[in-house]
């Protein structure tokens, strides 16, 4: 009983002493449910309906193809690029929205490659998200000779230090997707450099949840996607990151014409654009990327250490409330305790993970799983509450204590 | 006089008789505006904003990550891609939904290649539209060896006879983007496979605008937008056709995580799933997609030869408007007056295009230019009407009679 009202009282108090919360209030979230899947969709920001309503009347309906100059489509994936850009320390000029994440990493990977031509070796994560290390295949396969060297984080520098210099690019994320685990991307980056290879960052869950500082770091190329802690709606355009230095020698393998110096002469050839805006393949899908871009605003005055030190506070309550509530019943944290080591969701094994997912759920409480047994719980620190988490934790502890859980195997589900 | 009077009279006349007139209630178009730039961006249909209304407001705010499953988001490119196909004469499962054209057309050539190995040759059209030139570029540039023949459609029959053996494939628009001339897809795709060669078809300026017959013609690969004739809005996704006796050895370049087997299984090693399924590539973005799928609910119970007839009905009147009131001025129509040769838009020729085109629109004439000197007038036979064509020739001859317009020297624009 003490520990029970003792874990209420601070998550009480953390929740009053927020100064963020009211970030909460910028988004449309669904009554009597905690929502603790935004690692794998946003929820809705309530400046996405008005901004898409807008483009689908006016825009679309109203001003139709005078629409790309008069309200900006054409410059669209350059300008949610730069917005994206300051969320991850990118100087503007560097960042563009657009396709998928999956399209998105074969061009920086590709792009990579070339920058490096006379080194074979294309390193990953053998717990890579699994497009990652499918891209990275896909790319090794099109260059003769190359070859994907399937490395953890943690076994890099040795690695390098055998290979290092028959390294093209490490393509990492800097968070495990299952775990929650985060890796010193700057140390990881430093090693790649002294290999001379380059760094590609994948940072689907990393962008929106902390403060990054890729041209700080240094880091030559990055991808992430729109739709996780960017809020930006289902399958949100993605972004890529090239830094300056690369920008005249970057060679892209998808030269779609909108990618083009003049796109609209109409040119025999391609000719790359300036800067950033070689890496624009297609015609952009325009309501998709417009919902995201009214999605970032939700970022506007908000501070990422603060959101990133809120976080921590967030994912470190969860932590003992499953300490106190959850490991004597066996559901097990695997989310570091380090903070530094810690990025913006928590995971807990339990060999039913499957089932306990599916009753969460049934009371309101939104999670996902990963096979075969880990249960994600994604914190947001613009809209999560320690209460929530305490309540989440609580249901979690009532569902296995009355065994109030189908216990069959975990199937697999279209989420991510 | 009596010519004016008779163009009114046979447009009057042939507006009231058409069967389709009522189609023309499915789009919100805008007050006061001719609009005759659907070749480029199809206007909002009606069932769009109630759908994407309920995509924003109840499957992603409330569902939320549910909808993949709930709502069938997951399904969506199948699902839309089943429906393009009936619009292109495609059987079910053999037409996906998702990324650009540009992206798709990479998928396509870059499959198309790998099924005909040991042939060096890419076949395609000085003419074609300028991101299909880069990207069979792109394609070739990754194949040691391989090489982009440019062939004008009406000398590929004598360019195979001489080099039919080493062609790997053709990949052609039946309709040139600027003249609006159409080809003959049935016997190019007749002369490319006597040649031993794969047929790949851009169809953007085709679906939906006729009937076409991808099945029947046994076309091996196609693409189109999403945007144009199918008026899924801006930058709408676009689609990609394999035709099902290839589906097994489909070999894709983008093995994004969508087209795996078993996606969530999260597997070590990309093994592509079973039919059209293997092309998809990352997530797509869901809004844009929903919308195109409400707008192709326009298209329930069309009759395709109907729409075909009538948009002849209207590019003849306006040829014969053309030649009554423009010629005499120095506009010049390039578009075939053979009907078997003729798409979906015309297009006079003008050395002043550009400060014409800004002229009519100043008059409420929406058409757009191709540098330096085509004016395109695009019908659509879903909404356009003959005395829109009527108007929108008698406004042209008023400026160019009154010099009112600029006559500045053509400029390129964001627009295609």
């Amino acid at each position: 009983m003490t520990t029970a009202t003792s874990l209420e009282d601070r998550a009480a108090r953390a929740d009053a002493e927020d100064p963020l919360a009211p970030l909460a209030g910028r988004f449309l979230l669904p009554e009597g449910v905690i929502y603790l899947d935004g690692n794998s969709l946003g929820p809705l920001p309530a400046a996405v309906p008005p901004a898409l309503a807008d483009a689908v009347g006016r825009q679309w309906g109203t001003d139709l193809i005078n629409s790309w100059n008069d309200n900006g489509w054409w410059q669209a994936p350059l300008r949610i690029g730069d917005t994206i850009g300051r969320l991850v320390g990118a100087a503007p000029g560097q960042t563009v929205a657009g396709d998928s994440t999956s399209v998105q990493l074969f061009t920086a990977l590709g792009a990579a490659t070339a920058l490096r031509p006379g080194r074979p070796l294309l390193v990953t994560d053998p717990g890579h998200f699994p497009t990652d290390r499918y891209l990275a295949d896909a790319v090794a396969r099109r260059h003769d000779g190359m070859e994907v060297c399937r490395v953890p984080p943690a076994d890099l520098e040795p690695f390098l230090a055998g290979h290092g210099s028959r390294v093209a690019a490490v393509s990492y994320s800097p968070v495990d997707f299952r775990t929650g685990e985060l890796y010193d991307m700057a140390a990881l980056t430093e090693a790649t450099h002294r290999a001379g290879a380059l760094a590609v960052w994948d940072l689907c869950h990393a962008a929106g949840a902390m403060p990054l500082r890729l041209d700080a770091l240094e880091v030559d190329l990055a991808v992430g996607c729109g739709y996780k802690f960017l809020n930006g709606g289902p399958g949100a355009p993605a972004w890529l990151y090239a830094a300056r230095r690369h920008h005249d020698a970057l060679d892209t393998p998808l030269t779609g014409w909108n990618g083009h110096a003049h796109p609209f002469a109409m040119h025999r050839d391609y000719t790359p654009a300036p800067g950033i805006a070689r890496a624009r393949i297609g015609t952009p899908p325009i309501l998709s990327l417009l919902a995201l871009e009214a999605a970032l605003t939700v970022f506007e005055d908000v501070d990422l250490s603060e959101l990133r030190a809120k976080s921590l506070s967030l994912t470190d309550f969860f932590l003992t409330c499953a300490d106190e509530l959850l490991t004597p019943l066996g559901i097990t944290p695997v989310t570091p305790r380090d903070p530094a080591r810690r990025a913006g969701h928590v995971a807990l094994r339990h060999p039913h993970a499957h089932g306990l997912t599916r009753a969460l759920a049934d009371r309101g409480v939104v999670i996902d799983m990963r096979a075969p047994d880990l249960l994600r719980f994604g914190v947001n620190a613009l809209y999560t509450t320690h209460t929530e988490l305490l309540t989440a934790a609580r249901h979690l502890r009532a569902v296995v204590r009355e065994s109030a859980y189908d216990p069959a195997p975990p199937r697999s589900g279209p989420v991510t």
